[in-house]
């Protein structure tokens, strides 16, 4: 009653799943410079207490989760003396997801931010999507639960939120072509046989975007590319052959929507994160937000090319898991954070990642597992599944 | 009754203004490529009562309006035969403006547009706009009367369709900028010295549109993009502080919004009037147009640039006219197509039409001709007297 809001409208209340990573990081600093506008209600994160407990002292939420059970202790001490209820495990991830809310920021990297995600969505909460395994582990489950519950999601991808933009509410089946860039990562213009032995440290050097090391190895296989088509699928309901990538190197271009007269809308803007977890916070209306501003005369040249599957295997085996569908995405998706686990622990060479996702799914049609999952619980068991014959085959 | 439509929806009632000119080839075009989708009740133009005829045994419409009242006799007999009613005249051109239609297109060339079209928005019409004095010469009581008839006018010229597609609905005071490219003409890396002796057949090569010479050669100065902006201004009520021009010689990009949160949505498409005609003829739907399509991959590099006002001092007039507002827009475009006209005439040089412009601005400031015009057909009055007094000037 002591907090009435000072803009018309009431503050919207936020869950935030993954408060710690960087899309959480961004999404808090989005928070921070808005307080009238958002309320915090929830925080969850996986394992580092110190940095939620900070957060919650900030944000002041009604509850805070961690997902490691043995950072209970430290989580309930660090918020002594403050109303804050502290939860840990999954099933707190999942607590903290059902809260009351407006939004539910879905943040979490990895399968884990599925099943949260996914409860919320039963729940009927709008998300903002950034989590990528809800839709390409558990897509074709995952939107039906979306479309039961008359959501639709925002995604927070740069690339997807871009198309979503572009879109401008269009009906999809207007649509001829769907394309997102991609910068072409590290090893762009490096040849085959360079790219085969590229390093740990080479592979992390992303050109243009700051993002945790699991999505740069994927940047520099390209395989996220071969992802992000998976979700565009999913997100957007556009058929496999409508779908398609283009190199950009200068990362301006995020995606573009072709329509059957010819006219095409792109979303556009700065290399920066905040741009679209800004355009999800404020969504249906926009929000300032102090992200550089773009101006193309300044930046000159924006060039375009068409990717090369033979340097990048890994986008042309997404590219065949999403036309063949059934389960390959999941196992596609399952293999490959394996292998790019085993790459950056330095037991496969960098070309290796691709291969061992192309073994996995040649291993999975060959035995069945590679079924189309009818829930998102059996995607996450395929999931797991495969996850535990990588780790084995490459002794990660 | 016999022509019942074989699609769902019955066909779209379109009269055509200025259907002998190259927007008009356009449309048609589109039209006949989709004869269950329209049915042309009415179509109108200049002089050309031999190609109005052709078009009119072809498209069968209920009547046909000639500009040129000399005409009406041969495009009479050329009609004879037929159960197509014909006019002759201003009043003729008003009359086919407000036949009963579901779309008009208005595509007269100058001022001769301003009034049918105008009629045609107070009678409640749905109207795409490709005539340009309507916004420039009488913007802010054509738009009033858009208001009043609670019409959403339809852009048909490339750049404000790009910016109506680009903005996808959203509210247009969410807007930060709107920038609209320039090809920057066939003098865009010419010197000062070389511009000002530029020829008739030098200004006439356009790098990338194909359209008429008047506008061509507006294309030329960069005065074309200072009245898109002046246009962009009412269509949009976008403040000028906030309008952009921004130089893309490829002419891909066609418009650009930008967001207070930094995003940034584009239209885009190849160089072809029939893709902004399409979106109009099709809205709110999208219909199938043989329009090429866009490879980035294959153009591989769009480039941007500051315009230079030094180089085109015209684009400044407009900047300066639209930013004082009144009538000074309407001052500088009567003035600016009398000098054009002087130019391809071999009157006065190349460099004279921006100094015609800028003499003919102040002699309106000095003798308080540019007042803000109350009425279209103020505004209408302003343009006859400035045009009058730019003839005798410049003895055009």
């Amino acid at each position: 009653m002591g907090s009435q809001a000072k803009t018309a409208a009431a503050p919207r209340r936020l869950v935030i799943l993954g408060a710690t990573g960087s899309i959480g990081a961004s999404t808090i600093d989005l928070v921070e410079r808005n307080p009238d506008r958002f309320s915090v209600v929830a925080l969850a994160a996986g394992r580092d207490h110190a940095a939620l407990a900070r957060l919650a002292r900030s944000l002041k939420p009604e509850f805070v989760a961690i997902r490691d059970e043995e950072a209970y202790g430290a989580l309930k001490e660090a918020l002594a003396g403050t109303n804050i209820q502290v939860g840990a495990g999954p099933e707190a991830i999942v607590e903290a997801a059902l809260r009351e809310a407006d939004l539910v920021v879905s943040a979490i990297v990895g399968a884990a931010g599925v099943e949260p995600t996914h409860a919320a969505l039963e729940a009927g909460r709008e998300v903002a999507l950034a989590n990528k395994e809800c839709l390409v582990c558990a897509g074709a489950p995952f939107m039906r639960t979306a479309e039961r519950a008359g959501i639709r999601l925002l995604p927070m991808d740069s690339e997807h939120n871009a198309i979503f933009q572009a879109l401008g509410g269009a009906d999809p089946a207007t649509i001829e072509r769907m394309t997102i860039t991609a910068s072409g990562g590290p090893f762009r213009t490096w040849s085959k046989e360079a790219i085969e032995k590229a390093t740990v440290a080479e592979a992390l050097k992303h050109p243009n975007w700051s993002m945790g090391p699991k999505i740069t190895v994927d940047s520099a296989t390209m395989m996220n590319k071969g992802l992000e088509l998976i979700e565009a699928h999913h997100l957007f309901g556009v058929p496999a052959e409508k779908l398609d990538v283009v190199v950009h190197p200068q990362s301006i271009v995020h995606g573009l929507v072709s329509f059957a007269d010819g006219a095409v809308t792109a979303g556009m803007g700065a290399p920066d994160m905040r741009v679209p977890i800004a355009h999800c916070l404020g969504f249906p209306e926009r929000m300032a937000a102090p992200t550089p501003r773009l101006d193309l005369a300044a930046i000159g040249t924006l060039t375009f090319e068409k990717p090369d599957f033979e340097r990048f295997p890994s986008l042309r085996l997404a590219l065949d898991a999403l036309g063949a569908g059934g389960g390959l995405p999941t196992v596609l998706n399952a293999a490959n954070e394996i292998a790019v686990q085993a790459f950056l622990a330095g037991k496969i060479p960098f070309g290796g990642i691709a291969r061992h996702v192309s073994d996995a799914i040649e291993a999975a049609i060959a035995d069945g597992s590679a079924r189309e999952p009818s829930s998102v619980a059996e995607a996450l068991t395929i999931d797991h599944i495969v996850r535990e014959r990588s780790r084995a085959v490459l002794a990660a």
